[in-house]
């Protein structure tokens, strides 16, 4: 089993960042710089595919999470992205990506194929990374555990939370039904789901059936007009508010 | 042209409440004590069938409203709702509700027609009721007007929003699109709207063509799984967010 080796620190307005590897993996840990009188919730992320750990998305909602609820929030690098290797098969999927959409030709099957075949890599990675935070005194083994990712970060942490007793509330959205949805169905906690109304990749069945398949008695869809990169900043506030609503925390954070 | 005339008025938390009537129609005008440095925003309500005016649902939006936002906020009866008087006609479609409704027959057919006729009636009186609460010193004709409106109050809404360019943001939502589509295409402003995934009266398919309809660049739509009546109490307070994210005022409400 391996454990958290932290290689760097920094803080800013009250957020802690520090920066570690478990096993190969890079990640970082954002927490409140003051520390919490007892365990806080942790959120895992995953950030959307050709992103990274320290994308201005990551670090922005976990300024959210951390400032406004007082939560800590740790995201690793997934498999081929950030500052791992790619593989080969990694630069043949990239390449038919780039080459799909240079020709105006659907994404979707490249998408949801090297989407689960990352997922596949990173669920036991993630696995591993809440074992290692929960090694940490500050966070342990008695808290409660979200997950938050959108895209790549759906396709990655639907089969991770599927099979993870230990997280109780995530945020999912804008992913194909295709691989994800037999998993979705084993999922009964609360959900919160993304889609946008005008996505040029993903139809509104697609992203409508993604959400029907989730199991649980608690669930609620986001939807926004707009295009696929057009998701709105607000919904990363409506997130933060669904997990401290879950985790029983107030945020502090403007509407 | 009819004015607004005080009955009684009554305040607490921090929030003025005043009973008023326009021309036969009874009101209530709930408003900040302190008031407000300029023009203040200010939100139409309607309410839902079979309710009134001062119905639980309607003075606990208006608290979070006026107390978190600093809004001005009115509702009045619907016809044949609340304080005002039932016509035969009314008792007659209530009776027919009632009947479906104990016979296990569908009440859509009738819930539609029904509002449908309450609202060409209701939508002349809303209006009204604009013109007088803008002769009001403390509103006037500068502030930014809302319309925040579910079932009944969706389909008084709807033709009322669809011909009123005062009104620049709106909530709707849990309504059949049967009559009401053709209006929501008129519409532009942005929207928020509601629908129940597990509605026992109001298909999937008709939610969502109903929200489809809006043609408006900026709408957002909230599904949640549950029956009709299970609407939960955190889509008042994000309606809430909504028309203070569109009327710039930050909400001091908890999340």
């Amino acid at each position: 089993m391996n454990s958290l080796h932290f290689t760097a620190e920094s803080s800013s307005n009250g957020v802690l960042e520090r920066d570690f590897t478990v096993g190969d993996v890079p990640g970082v840990l954002w927490s409140p710089v003051s520390g919490a009188a007892g365990p806080a919730p942790l959120i895992l992320m995953a950030h959307g595919g050709g992103n990274h750990r320290k994308h201005p998305a990551m670090s922005g909602r976990a300024r959210l999470l951390v400032a406004g609820c007082g939560f800590h929030v740790a995201v690793i690098d997934a498999p081929g992205h950030g500052d791992r290797p790619r593989t080969a098969h990694d630069e043949a999927e990239v390449a038919a990506l780039f080459a799909a959409r240079a020709a105006g030709e659907p994404e979707g099957p490249i998408v949801v194929r090297y989407n689960d075949h990352l997922a596949q890599l990173a669920v036991p990675e993630y696995r591993a990374l809440l074992d290692a935070l929960q090694d940490l005194p500050e966070i342990g083994t008695g808290g409660l555990v979200g997950f938050w990712g959108i895209n790549m970060g759906t396709a990655i942490g639907i089969p991770f939370v599927a099979d993870e007793p230990r997280v109780s509330a995530a945020v999912f959205g804008q992913h194909w039904p295709d691989v994800l949805a037999e998993k979705a169905k084993q999922i009964t906690i609360p959900i919160e789901f993304d889609l946008q109304w005008d996505d040029e990749h993903i139809t509104r069945e697609e992203g409508l059936a993604l959400f029907d398949a989730f199991a649980s008695q608690e669930k609620s869809l986001h939807v926004n007009s707009g295009r696929h990169k057009e998701l709105p900043r607000f919904e990363a506030d409506s997130a933060v508010r669904f997990f401290a609503r879950h985790f029983a925390r107030p945020t502090t954070q403007p509407a």
